[in-house]
């Protein structure tokens, strides 16, 4: 496969010298596109997209066909490891996944699995269509849910405002939060594993629930299992470097603790303020992020002045003593189903011409 | 009125010597509690409950007649203030609130006005009556929204999980959504200051929905308004000083600022540290928190050792230097309607006995 004509994300990610910021969005891939719409009628469901290649591949491409942005997402869903699981995975119109079989006592924890990769193979045959058809114009990003936040959805049964049955299970019997977490680590690093194997140049770890665990919870059921996730990835493919970028919704005050888990890149929400997260991260990590995704309803010019105050915010990513940082934007969640399109390209635009004028001032 | 025989929770929101570490709960008369839902019941809504001064006095003093709680709170509804501007106030069952006119354009807000607080009377008779109930056993905490969260609900005109109404008016409109949070400023301040003369012995400022901002935003549209409100207040009633608690849910990663608005105690989620929150605010400040509510679910054994955590890392409130902090002790949000009430006895029982036990320990 070739060599991506561009690199811009990737290097950043690395925290090698860049032109420009580059952008890509979380969710780029999505409802609020009406091709996607489209697409997705002519599936019937969002897991009959999901699990036919040749639409996962034209879904994925759509948002690069509209806009200049610097990365492609495999378009899939975290739940189709804890699926494989057996759990049985539907997603109902006009609500959130559900489990058929969620998994609430001791003997649904003992029978637990890792899954047999094989029934994920629709997802590496994804990989290897978006691969062929991108023809290299730009990287493309596997993912996967963390463990914890995969065992939220497993334990509930879907999804759920006060996390009250995972969190019962995590304080009543801690002994079978481990065991979930345990084989969904071994789990969730396979699955990424082959992601790279097919063809990702870059992989993500959604951690879309942390936030709503207290610190030392955070510490003991999410982190330390995201870690063991990130320290078993492959980090090199084919001759290249495959960054591991890991995002934790309400994680902005742990941010040290997260840098440190092995990712080279740390996604970041929209409520942290991204130059003081650079400082306390000392450029040890790049960092992904983070505008409000509900600045995507005001005009155009606005979500422009909005663009340009997050990359002032983290501010050059040249340093003065001469090494690099490195910034990723996005926004800091999921793009909403409701965004109008045409603001998309007034972002994309912004990041791109502000970040340039960022490096050109910088180097004066 | 007779100063209150109990006043431990009032002295160590000022930081001052206590025997043990106060504690009451959020939401502490509510839906979990049998002879709340009886009452409610017998009032035939929950502003059938509220705006009843008898029943207000009834369900604020029920949880008291439960547990050894070192404070009582007013019971009524954040929502009040709105109401009384004429937005039409409903809570639906099994729904949450409801505003009939929502406050998304132009007119509505030019038309919105700081209420006449005659209509907010039955809040004030409910403080006298529940001060003359409680004959002085424990202080008495009043409550108002902060002006953001208030346009929270105003704006979207019921519970949202995106903000995507209120955040598009602030980006798009700043300068409606600065007139709305001027008008709900001053309305907040003369709402507590009048509930500080009915006999209201600690005011508490709920910032539910600060932590869904982005953090320049927070800062202007939230904090702002929220230390115009501290700085309003009467801090003292009767000879007596008024502590002033600002709670901002998810605000943990601005401790600081929060910190410097001007108010006594500053209420954290579960997500925080404690220990971590303490050294950072120097005990400038006292905390409030931070266990998280679904701790409750666990077995009592498991409460009562979550509990001596969240006190273990406060650590002892007096310092090596003689100088005290002060921490009181409550959940990081309100109490989960599906809460065995026993378990709240364990957590309260384990929270008076750790905590001698720390300042013994501390004192040798």
């Amino acid at each position: 496969m070739p060599r991506p004509r561009n690199d811009t994300f990737l290097r950043a990610c690395l925290r090698q010298p860049t032109e420009y910021t580059p952008v890509w969005l979380m969710r780029q891939a999505g409802r609020y596109l009406p091709e996607y719409n489209a697409t997705r009628a002519r599936a019937g469901s969002f897991m009959g997209l999901a699990t036919n290649p040749d639409f996962a591949t034209e879904v994925t491409l759509q948002p690069l066909q509209r806009f200049a942005l610097d990365a492609a997402i495999l378009f899939s869903d975290i739940l189709t490891v804890p699926d494989a699981m057996g759990l049985g995975l539907t997603f109902a119109v006009g609500e959130g996944p559900r489990f058929a079989h969620p998994v609430r006592d001791e003997a649904a924890v003992h029978a637990l699995r890792v899954p047999d990769l094989d029934k994920l193979r629709y997802v590496f045959d994804a990989v290897r269509s978006i691969r062929r058809a991108l023809e290299g114009r730009v990287p493309l990003i596997g993912f996967a849910g963390s463990p914890w936040t995969l065992a939220c959805y497993m334990v509930e049964g879907a999804g759920s405002a006060d996390h009250r049955l995972v969190k019962g299970l995590l304080y009543a019997r801690p002994d079978l939060m481990h065991r979930i977490l345990d084989i969904n680590a071994e789990a969730v690093a396979a699955y990424l594993n082959a992601q790279i194997e097919a063809g990702a140049q870059a992989v993500m770890v959604f951690d879309s629930w942390g936030g709503v665990l207290a610190e030392r919870a955070f510490q003991r059921f999410s982190l330390e299992y995201t870690r063991r996730v990130v320290q078993a990835l492959r980090r090199e493919h084919e001759g290249e470097r495959v960054p591991c970028i890991v995002f934790t919704k309400g994680g902005a005050q742990w941010l040290e603790e997260i840098a440190a888990c092995g990712a080279d890149v740390v996604g970041l929400d929209w409520t942290a303020d991204l130059g003081q997260a650079r400082r306390r991260v000392d450029d040890r990590v790049a960092l992904q992020g983070n505008l409000d995704p509900m600045v995507l309803f005001a005009p155009p010019a606005v979500v422009a002045t909005e663009a340009r105050a997050v990359l002032d915010s983290y501010g050059a990513p040249q340093r003065v003593d001469g090494r690099w940082g490195g910034h990723v934007f996005n926004l800091g969640h999921g793009i909403n189903q409701h965004t109008p399109p045409e603001h998309v390209t007034a972002l994309v635009e912004a990041v791109h011409a502000h970040s340039r004028r960022l490096r050109n001032a910088s180097a004066i």
